[in-house]
């Protein structure tokens, strides 16, 4: 079950004005589920978007590069589930575009203004006619309030829809920011399986919008992993209506930092609940890498940790099996690494030091915070001062079986 | 349970003149299992050794280098169970150097003379009283014939022991080859949470085996995963007692490929052995990636095929779900891949090309191979002319259940 992962609900999810949302049933994989969500937005929005660095990545995710850089103005996208459309060529850049014809010339715009998303099973031809033929009811029951069906509807192995509202004043005007995400397995650094969507009514420059979504993405979904996977499709994608009636913030503007912020508090709150609801996932466990060098060898670090099938089980099982830790540090790729000068603590817990066990720690202080749902891992290099935070959850049975049924 | 590993008999390991093998149980961690073992080797051996590249080394691996670089003559080894004797700083070199020091009087050797040998949980304080007290036993029940015994002895989370003999000529004269191997899980590239001894009664020169050693584990342990977790113990190592009878083999012998090649095929045996009594196996798997630019690269797809979780748990479930071994391909970090122009085949089956499913590929091919307990997984990148293999497992119920209970 997702850890700490609050139920959602639908009052809780602020509508974004100049943003709807529609959905189908197009029984693209399963019967009975919300598997096409269409997103429009109002005249003069700014979208900006971030997409997997896989060589493989998607034919939706090819055709949204190609869309965004068109600079034609965005008007609507167009999520379906069930099916990833990647690895699946030439045919699978046709069916991506079928879609955002379809939707383009049901809403009287042109292909170019049209954003395409995909999740699911790679390597299956997408069956883009029911996603065609369910445009029309998607489009119909299309509204504001609707971002819990919107968030239930980009879901495929994740338990519980993932969304959040914030809300800010720029300006004296009220500002509002919601989010959702999806994913749950193929997780990791450079964006997880997953799709993410971001947005706020605030008035913002192309420019600023392109600067928070790449400082956001930094500081969330590039933090997490739940089994090192790079997915084919991810996409995350900042949508800026710029209705909310204050001046427009640009990356000079006094309110920049502000709304910065304040997004990247929602996106990082849509990237920790991805791990929250982790493929299996019983625990929640921040690993915190300090005084390094500089900030890549603290990723390294703290991903080293993270993949570590062996601490994942560990930590399944409330074992403060800590040696594996250690392992993992000394084989993170840091050639130069001093091990006798580090400490790791478990929590508040000093638990080595001096590349051995720290003379005050008693296994029974290790027991009880690994019983915990929330678990921080602090590694502290002592070599700097840089440092890097990375999100992830611990690896059960449920993960095996999860992706060992997950087509069938 | 293991794949596709004989049933080990004493009598099909051979003897090695000048090795002699004994073994204890000290009740390291567990009562009545073998966890301690004595190697002795006769007056005149050749030793060399490979170790973890594992910036948190054990404490027995930097005493191994240590005695290895005084250019003392190698008579006895001491391997313990039950503990690593990693994480455990200045007090575990003290313990890894007094179990030196008392095999070392007990045979009237040098403790230079001694490697120490460990593996177990980590961050524990080695029990090296336990150990002493049982050396005497140890030395009592050394014979040439027990191997098995002594492949017994060093296994922790093994199934099975691991070894294997093979014997060819040189100068007329038969030479034969021993070896045993344990590991079964954080095995990764770089050496294996494994042990692994390799005995010859070849004549052989220091350079020689040195060079046979390197070139073999490239080609052997180097190649293997089960959980990319890099052990802070690995060792291998390799003895030729010089007692054949034949000339002495030097690098630029006649016979020197052919007695490399044959140590090679035993340490292939041995590593694979590991693997296929990897932690929770229940399939063998061959990552084979070919055409690629340099040997790098094609180590990079075939790591990142064989670490992800994503495809071990397919394998394990015999779900041709392979999109996941395109998605592991294209985030395997060839940053300039074109994934138009590479070829997937599982087994004989081309399954993709073009970017896409191959025309010809039928899914029923794919699930019929999937169910086989030996699986080729080959990869064309079609943009060179080097190769790769890797070896691994999949990934079960059983691993996570065998690493949540390590400990307890």
């Amino acid at each position: 079950m997702p850890v700490n992962l609050p139920t959602l609900s639908a009052s809780s999810l602020l509508p974004i004005n100049g943003v709807t949302l529609g959905f189908a049933e197009a029984h693209i994989r399963k019967p009975n589920r919300k598997d096409v969500l269409v997103i429009q937005l109002a005249e003069g929005s700014h979208v900006a978007g971030v997409f997997t660095q896989n060589r493989f990545c998607a034919a939706p995710v090819i055709v949204c590069k190609k869309h965004l850089a068109s600079n034609s103005e965005i008007r609507a996208l167009v999520v379906n589930t069930g099916n990833a459309n990647a690895g699946t060529g030439e045919s699978g850049l046709q069916h991506a575009n079928q879609s955002c014809d379809a939707l383009a010339r049901l809403l009287n715009l042109k292909s170019e203004q049209v954003l395409p998303f995909s999740t699911g099973v790679i390597l299956e031809p997408l069956p883009v006619d029911k996603i065609i033929a369910h445009l029309p009811t998607a489009i119909k029951n299309a509204q504001a309030d609707n971002w819990l069906n919107a968030a239930q509807a980009i879901m495929t192995t994740d338990i519980v829809p993932k969304a959040t509202s914030r809300q800010l004043s720029i300006g004296g005007k009220t500002v509002t920011i919601t989010g959702m995400s999806k994913g749950s397995g193929m997780i990791h650094p450079n964006m997880a399986t997953m799709l993410g969507y971001l947005a706020t009514d605030a008035v913002i420059s192309k420019q600023a919008l392109d600067a928070i979504i790449h400082y956001a993405v930094n500081k969330s979904f590039n933090c997490i992993t739940v089994d090192g996977d790079t997915s084919t499709n991810d996409s995350f994608i900042m949508m800026a209506t710029n209705l909310a009636g204050h001046a427009e913030v640009t990356t000079s503007s006094e309110d920049f930092i502000a709304l910065r912020d304040a997004m990247t508090d929602v996106a990082i709150e849509l990237a920790q609940a991805i791990v929250r609801d982790g493929e299996g996932a019983t625990k929640f466990m921040t690993i915190q890498v300090e005084a390094g060098k500089n900030e890549a060898e603290c990723r390294k670090v703290a991903y080293a940790i993270a993949h570590s099938p062996l601490i994942k089980t560990a930590f399944f099982a409330s074992d403060p099996n800590l040696g594996r830790i250690l392992a993992a540090i000394g084989y993170a790729g840091i050639d130069d690494l001093d091990v006798s000068k580090l400490s790791l603590y478990l929590g508040d817990v000093l638990v080595s030091e001096n590349g051995g066990i720290a003379a005050s720690y008693k296994e029974a202080q290790g027991a009880a915070i690994m019983k915990e749902a929330e678990i921080l891992v602090r590694v502290v290099l002592n070599r700097g001062e840089e440092a890097a935070t990375v999100w992830t959850c611990d690896f059960s049975y449920d993960y095996v079986k999860i992706n060992a049924d997950y087509r069938s």
